[in-house]
């Protein structure tokens, strides 16, 4: 087993998602380490365990977070978990992988084995939410809302942590239509993009979203009885579903 | 059919449940109202609805409510919406359903049919979540975090509009630990509740969060691959299962 430890690191980002302070409901605080490993019985103590927080771009916590570690005892193995940001839009310019991993090195001992957690920066931008417009309400001198055929029960981190993204109309990228992009679903808060500029976005168009791999389906819901949508990986020009669309008897199957 | 119209009220309510201002995604504007019925053709028009949000206590907004869908023109039925609150803590202080019908009718012309949507205060307080402590972890100073075998994925009500729940242990009532219950999700912003006052929690106590019936099985997700929890009805001493607990396979029985 590895212990999971709360360095007193707080990086910046939403205060939802920073899981390294103190105040934290994750992991054992340094002085509560000892106790900890005595307790751990007939079980094998392999290393460390911290995890600071989740799309993280300034990386000076993670130098940190080697030497911290090594201070609470001399083990083989440090996981220093994962945190690295993605680009959510075109204005993020998160580090590499490579210099994330350079920071995570440069604080551990040489002769430990770092492990990391990097699921974000993984599988965030290889995800594209096809959505289809609905309706379109210009509501003038006020807004544009375009309505689309999903929400917050596919895409909750608008609404959880403010999170912007951007998004295109498919086959006519670009566009100057200032637009706010809504979900069908039955609350003023399902908002998936607040002001984003479209090209002249109508019913029947196709609307896509890039960087929705990490945590859109992990996190979707059945809110207001929607079906959740289908995974589908596309290379090269093939595609292949890998989790097939929600039906209706799915969402009665647990009714007795 | 019925035509959803914005009312232009806002009541008093947390933004993202706020429905019925002019800056909505929701419904016509009164000066669109007549353009939209032209178009509805060859369906037959029975009235007009309108829904101007949730958790109201203050019925002022609904008094007025009938007047401005009368005054849009004349039809034989007006759905009011819904929007009644329901207490959630010993503090909330909510209408009865009779003052609240009242208030509704009382801006309704005489002859009209007035229908109403009032599902959390049918169904809210009819739930009780029940959750087993998993560890307590007490921060000297900080914070004594109470962790639970669920959280934002059953009741995702306190990260997404900061609402307020009451717990207590279920065989012990009443107590004086102060406790910040916390979820089992993988991020910070899991906790069901801060600061509520508990009877010296520990592992293996079942706990009680009242007023859980309304968005919270409905807005269940798989986070973190957690099973959904099981629906079950009781009344008189008698209990049945009206939603069977998820598995591991239903959670596999999309893939492909």
């Amino acid at each position: 087993v590895m212990l999971r430890v709360t360095p007193g690191i707080k990086p910046s980002t939403h205060s939802f998602i920073a899981t390294g302070q103190v105040d934290s409901k994750f992991g054992f605080a340094a002085e509560d380490v000892p106790r900890a490993i005595e307790r751990i019985d007939r079980l094998e103590l392999a290393g460390l365990h911290a995890h600071i927080g989740s799309q993280i771009f300034d990386l000076a916590p993670f130098e940190k977070l080697g030497e911290i570690l090594a201070a609470m005892g001399d083990y083989p193995l440090l996981n220093l978990g994962g945190g690295l940001g993605i680009a959510y839009t075109a204005e993020d310019d998160p580090p590499s992988i490579e210099t994330y991993v350079e920071s995570l090195l440069r604080g551990a001992p040489d002769d430990v084995t770092v492990l990391c957690e990097p699921g974000r920066s993984l599988v965030g931008n290889a995800g594209v939410t096809v959505y289809t417009v609905g309706t379109v309400k210009e509501i003038p001198g006020v807004r544009t809302y375009v309505a689309v055929d999903g929400g917050m029960s596919d895409n909750l981190r608008p609404m959880l942590y403010g999170a912007r993204y951007e998004a295109e109309v498919a086959d006519r990228f670009g566009g100057d239509t200032l637009c706010t992009v809504a979900g069908k679903h039955c609350e003023s808060g399902d908002i998936l993009i607040r002001d984003v500029m479209l090209a002249d976005p109508g019913p029947g168009d196709v609307l896509v979203v890039p960087a929705t791999g990490a945590y859109g389906h992990a996190m979707a819901s059945n809110y207001n009885a929607l079906p959740r949508p289908p995974v589908i990986f596309c290379s090269g020009g093939d595609a292949r579903v890998v989790v097939r669309r929600e039906t209706f008897d799915d969402l009665t199957r647990r009714d007795v």
